[in-house]
C-alpha cells in the first residue's frame, strides 16, 4: 500500500507559497509505515486537476488533497473530483447546517458562495470541519481487478487540514491498515569528511534493498545518514535499527558528533556542559555566525562567556596588546598571533576554552591556489592552530569554517 | 508554452525535508512568463523516477528537475533521464575534467563513486556547475506531431541549483521563448508599526483588481509591499508601477528602508558608507545576531569595525572598567549602564557609531507586565537610549529587538 499527496492552487505552482502540508501528511503517514510515492502539485485548472487525481488513484491506493475546497470561483476540488469519479455533485444537508451555524456564530450573513461548499460527489462521505466552513471528501474509488483506492481532499489552511486528519483521515487510514506498523527515521550526523570518502567507510550500509534503509545527505559539509525501519511500534522499529547504529559509531568513530536535528554547537555545548566548562569565541572570517549559532543554543547561557566579532588587526588591542604586536610583525593570518590570541581571549573572558576563527583570504580565481583559514582553540590542555583550505562555493564558505571550528574544538574537549 | 517542475528525493516524498527549491524555480519562470503547471514530487524509486520524467515532458514543454544528482547509489536521476529517453549514458570528458579538477584543488583524491557524476544521456549537453561536483543535465526530447520538449536536470543544492539556472538555463529559457512578456515583482521593506497601521496609511492601494496590484505581508516585524505588474519587459513593466510607489513614499515617510532583498542592516550599511562613517556592536540579548546580519552584508568590512557578545556584566571590563563599575552599581537593564557602556564601546573600537543591545528581561507569564529591553546609541552627536516592550512569540523575539536597534540607528544615522 502506497501513498500519493496532491496539493492544488496557483499560489503554490506560482512559487509565491512553499507548500508544507504535503511533508506534514507524508510525515504522518509514514508514521503509520505508509510510503508515499508522490507528491503532486497542481493549479487552479479543471483538466489538470481532473488529470491529477486519475493519475493518483491509479498509482496510489490512498490519496490525500489538500486545498481547493473554499467558496470561490478558483475552487475546483468537488468539481474535479466529481469528473474523475464520473458522479454528479448533490448536496449534503448536515454540512449545510453546519456552515450555517457556523456563519450565525461569527454574527455575519452567510454569502451565497459558500452554498457549494456544502456539495459532494455522490456517493463520497463527509469529513468535518469543526472549525471551518471547507468541509473534506472522503470517496472511495473502485479499480477494475484490484482493490480501490481511497480518496481524501482536505482544506488548505493547515490548521484546519491537522484537524480533520487526526479527527477522521488518521483513524481511517489505521482501520485500512489491519494490523498496525510504523515507518521510523533516526538522523546520525557526521562532520569532516567528503559524503563520498563517508559513504566509502561504511561497507554495504547504504545500498538499495537493506533492512533499515540507510540514506545519505549532505547539507553545508554536515553529513546526515538517515535510518529507515519498520515495524509494529516506535520502539520496535528503533530496536531494529540499533545494530545499523552501532556499524555506523564503529565505522566512523569520531566523525560522529550527534543525533537528529543537532548540530556542531549543540555538541560543543552538551560537552561543555557536562564538564562544568566555558568558551569565549573571537572571530574574524566568519563574522559572528559562531557567535549566533551558540546565541540559539538552548543550554547556551551556561557555557558561552562572550565574545568578539573583530575586522582587521585594530580592534585586537581590546584583547591583549602582546597580540596586536604579533599582529602588526607576522600578520593576522600567522598561527603564532592567533594562538596569542586565544590564550588571551582565555584569560579575558575568564573561559575554560576559547576558539578563534582567522581572517578569510581574499577570494581567489578558480585556477589558483586556494588561500587557508587559522583557527586556533586554547584550553585547560595548552593551545591548538589549525589552517584548513579556503576553497568551495561562496554560499557554503562561512558556514563550513564555522563548522571545522566547531569540530576542532569538539576534538580538542574530548581530547582527541 | 508551460512548465513543470520536478523534486526528486526520499526525504522531501517522506516529509523530512520541504522543497523550497520547486517554489523558487516557479517564481523565476513566472517572471518569464512562463506559467507553471504542476510540481512532482517522487521519490528514490527507478521506475517512478522513468515514470514522472515521461509525463512531464508530455505534459509540459519546459521540465526542470532538482536532485537525485549525486554521486551515491541512490542517486538515480542521470539514469531515469536515459531509460525515459531510450538512450544509454555516455562519459563527458569535459564534465570529469571539472570534477577532477574541483578534488585535486580540495587536495582530495576523487573517489570512483564520482565517476558516474560524469556519464550523461547520449543526445545532451552538460549544465556546468561551477562550484559543486554534480553537473546538470540538458535535453531536448522529440515529441510526435508537436515541438519538442526540454528537460533541465539540476542538483538539489540550493546555492549551485540556483547559480546553474542564471548562468545556463535562464538564457536557455529566454532564448526558447519568442516575443517575451514579464511579470514583474518590487518590494518596498518598512519598519516601525504594525501591519492593519500601516495598511491605513495606504488608502485604496491593497485593492484586488488594482493595477498594479499591491499585497502586504509581514515577517519578523518587517512589512513588506509587494507590487506586481507586467509588460513588455521588466523596465516597462517597473515605470507602470513608478506612480504606485511615489504614492508609498508620500504616505508612509521614514517607514520604508528599503527594497526587494534589503534587511534593516543593509540600510544602516548603505547610510554608513555613503557618510564614510563606521560601526561597533555590543550585544547582550540579541546574542551575536546583529553582528552575525552585519556580517552577511556584502559591504559590511568597510563600516563595521567590531563588536562583542556578552553574557552578563563579567565581560564588561573588557569595553570599560566605568562601565564595569556602572553596572555593578545600577544593574544592566539601567539605561545609564548601557549609555556608558555605547560610549566605551566606540572609543576602544575607533567607530563613529556604537550600537548596545541591553540583555532581555526573563521570560514573564502572559498576564504580567511585560518588561523591556534597552537600545543605546552613541554617535557623534552624542547617545540616545531606548527602552522598548519585550513581548510576543518567543521566535520573535531576538529579531525584534535586533531589528528595533537597527531601526534606532538608522533614525540616528539619518539626523530624525
Amino acid at each position: 500500500m502506497r501513498a500519493e499527496i496532491i496539493s492544488i492552487g496557483d499560489e503554490i505552482t506560482s512559487g509565491q507559497r512553499v507548500d508544507t502540508n504535503s511533508a506534514w501528511l507524508s510525515q504522518r503517514l509514514g508514521e503509520f509505515g505508509v510510503p508515499v510515492a508522490f507528491h503532486t502539485t497542481v493549479a487552479d485548472h479543471l483538466p489538470d486537476n481532473v488529470q491529477a487525481f486519475r493519475l493518483a488513484c491509479e498509482r496510489a491506493d490512498i490519496v490525500i488533497a489538500t486545498g481547493g475546497l473554499g467558496p470561490t470561483a478558483d475552487d475546483l476540488t468537488r468539481q474535479a473530483v466529481a469528473e474523475m469519479a464520473g458522479v454528479d455533485l448533490v448536496q449534503d444537508e448536515g454540512a449545510l447546517e453546519h456552515i450555517r451555524a457556523l456563519f450565525a456564530r461569527r454574527k455575519r450573513e452567510m454569502p451565497a458562495s459558500n452554498l457549494v461548499q456544502a456539495l459532494f460527489p455522490r456517493g463520497s462521505r463527509v469529513v468535518p470541519n469543526p472549525h471551518g466552513s471547507a468541509p473534506g471528501i472522503d470517496l472511495t474509488l473502485p479499480r477494475a481487478g484490484r482493490e480501490s483506492a481511497r480518496l481524501f481532499c482536505l482544506p488548505g489552511v493547515p490548521a484546519e487540514m491537522q484537524e480533520m486528519w487526526q479527527a477522521t483521515v488518521a483513524p481511517a487510514v489505521v482501520a485500512m491498515l489491519g494490523k498496525p506498523r510504523v515507518i521510523h527515521h533516526y538522523r546520525v550526523k557526521c562532520f569532516g569528511v567528503g559524503e563520498s570518502d563517508l559513504e566509502a567507510m561504511l561497507p554495504d550500509l547504504i545500498r538499495r534493498g537493506r533492512t533499515p534503509t540507510v540514506g545519505i545527505t549532505v547539507s553545508k559539509a554536515t553529513i546526515t545518514l538517515r535510518i529507515t525501519a519498520e515495524g509494529e511500534s516506535v520502539e520496535i522499529a528503533r530496536q531494529s535499527m540499533q545494530p545499523t547504529i552501532d556499524v555506523i559509531h564503529q565505522c566512523l568513530g569520531d566523525l560522529v558528533f550527534g543525533y537528529e536535528e543537532e548540530e556542531l554547537q549543540h555538541a560543543v555545548v552538551k560537552q561543555l556542559q557536562q564538564r562544568g566548562q566555558t568558551l569565549a569565541v573571537v572571530e574574524w572570517g566568519t563574522a559572528g555566525l559562531i557567535e549566533h549559532w551558540l546565541g540559539e543554543c538552548a543550554d547556551c547561557a551556561q557555557v558561552f562567556q562572550g565574545g568578539l566579532v573583530l575586522r582587521d588587526a585594530a580592534g585586537i588591542s581590546i584583547l591583549s596588546s602582546m597580540a596586536a604586536e604579533m599582529a602588526s610583525m607576522l600578520g593576522l593570518h600567522a598561527e603564532p598571533t592567533l594562538s596569542v590570541v586565544a590564550q588571551a581571549a582565555r584569560e579575558r573572558f575568564g573561559s575554560d576554552y576559547a576558539l578563534v576563527i582567522g581572517p578569510f583570504p581574499p577570494a581567489v580565481h578558480m585556477s589558483a591556489e586556494p588561500g587557508s583559514v587559522v583557527l586556533a582553540v586554547a584550553g585547560p590542555g595548552g593551545v591548538a592552530t589549525r589552517a584548513v583550505p579556503f576553497t568551495g562555493h561562496p554560499d557554503i564558505l562561512k558556514p563550513r569554517a564555522a563548522k571545522q571550528a566547531l569540530n576542532l574544538l569538539r576534538l580538542a574537549i574530548a581530547g582527541k
